[in-house]
């Protein structure tokens, strides 16, 4: 199977879990105001790249093939996690976004306080979709929750969304290449690390795989960022599905603000190298992992 | 030991696990920006009544003396997400509440965007305490888990949330006894239940004992709620710690303005009784939890 029907098959299993897991429509009626489910719905389905679940998924089929089934649900609480903390950094508060993935933002469709509601309902989602999923394998139940909620703590993605507002309000030319970096590894590395580790974890990998995907997420989260940071100053809007140029505007540092076009394009190159040698040092079939990391590189938004 | 003296230590037990299980300052130094831990423990140690990790501790020395302390993660992992709820509810795009137990509310005394993400840290934290607290008893973790993330999903604490939102904005009137029910089963008695179930899990009481507890909850909350009702009108803002009237004055439907205060406060009492009934059914020395639930009904605050 190459590359592009792979990814493919990841995604369509995921939007298929997604809708599975996440209460729907209906089942709501019943069990309480459909406004909230159809917000939480409404940023689940605007879709984007599925990037974390495919991760997870890709992860777990080291162990087996079959063990991708089994990280459906570990998948889907993955993206539920990325939704919410997207849905609660549009907010007029945070980075006050109208538009993410070329839709309106979750707020902008319904209001602020249904948005709020609707982020806090799909990061509590994905724990029960988890505790509910996992029901009869406990000690993998509570490793998942464990690595998830590690990775969505105030120690690393709040704890790096707080860092990233303390910069924006800081003065110019405040912000050093390690805050910078520290913002990166807890607010988008975080979650990539716990996407690949949950998939690992339902394949059932060893200590030293789950190692070896942890530190692949960590330089895949850095080049990810780098790669944003290239595309906000390069792209238009209408390629990147949200607001573009955004960053330079608000005078906020970025890779490129603080080490300029080309040596950001070099350090996304040389983040991308080092998740590849991680990559390299896991059992079973890389190919996909390894392609998609190249893909991670040169995405055009 | 009367129910005074029981009640205090199970408030300072609570109290020294929040200080232990949720990131400190000095640790917050090295794991990210000190705001964010500030903010959280700013809400969390603004006190209150601690009712709900209270009842867990209650819960779970009914199974036997030893496994109150056990439950002392799970407790704290209750009044985290108690807090963040009450942060999020705060906020100005929802209740827009300056103040809280006497103490400025998080956005008051930080700001709106570290509001928002104290209590986002604040329900992740809930289940890193109990996926590392209780690592060594996986089935107790996954149920635990199950437990409280169902009771802080959409289909309860937040559907209750919302659904209380759209009374607030309904004309006046149009809020039915059913409607308010609906609001006061998931916003206030989903947490309660949650607290004493996950006691009992802690407690290892049988499923016989975890319905009843269950169904204690489910009237407590619902007597809770009509009590806060009833203090919203008649009790001054010193006293109460809140903003007292705000309920009155918004035109909101209340048991109070849809039953009349007396009938409010015989449906309290009716409540608190089903809630005594449920109790009596449990195992175990109950007479603290049914002083707790006269208390409730007799509060002032």
């Amino acid at each position: 199977m190459d590359f592009s029907t792979k990814l493919n098959a990841f995604v369509s299993h995921l939007d298929d879990a997604l809708e599975h897991f996440v209460p729907a429509l209906p089942e709501a009626a019943e069990a309480g105001p459909a406004r909230i489910h159809a917000a939480m719905r409404h940023s689940l389905r605007a879709g984007g790249k599925r990037l974390r679940p495919v991760l997870t998924l890709a992860a777990a089929e080291l162990g087996s093939p079959a063990r991708a089934e089994a990280a459906l649900p570990a998948a889907a609480a993955l993206e539920c996690v990325h939704t919410y903390s997207l849905i609660h950094d549009d907010l007029p508060c945070m980075d006050d976004d109208d538009l993410r993935r070329g839709m309106p933002t979750c707020h902008k469709a319904f209001d602020e306080a249904t948005a709020l509601l609707a982020g806090d309902g799909l990061l509590t989602e994905a724990f029960v979709i988890i505790s509910v999923a996992y029901a009869a394998e406990p000690a993998l139940c509570a490793a998942l929750v464990r690595e998830l909620a590690d990775a969505a703590s105030a120690r690393r993605l709040i704890g790096g969304q707080m860092q990233d507002l303390l910069a924006e309000q800081a003065a110019p030319g405040q912000t050093t290449p390690a805050t910078l970096e520290f913002i990166h590894l807890n607010k988008t590395a975080a979650m990539l690390e716990a996407s690949l580790v949950c998939g690992g974890l339902v394949g059932g990998l060893d200590s030293k795989a789950l190692a070896a995907l942890r530190r692949a997420g960590r330089h895949l989260g850095l080049a990810f960022q780098i790669v944003d940071d290239v595309l906000d100053a390069t792209a238009a809007t209408t390629e990147l599905g949200k607001t573009a140029g955004k960053d330079a505007r608000a005078g906020k540092a970025t890779y490129v603000s603080l080490h300029g076009l080309e040596h950001a394009r070099e350090l996304a190159a040389a983040e991308t190298a080092r998740a590849r040698a991680a990559l390299t040092e896991l059992p079973g079939d890389t190919t996909f992992l390894l392609a998609l990391a190249d893909r991670m590189l040169t995405r055009r938004n």
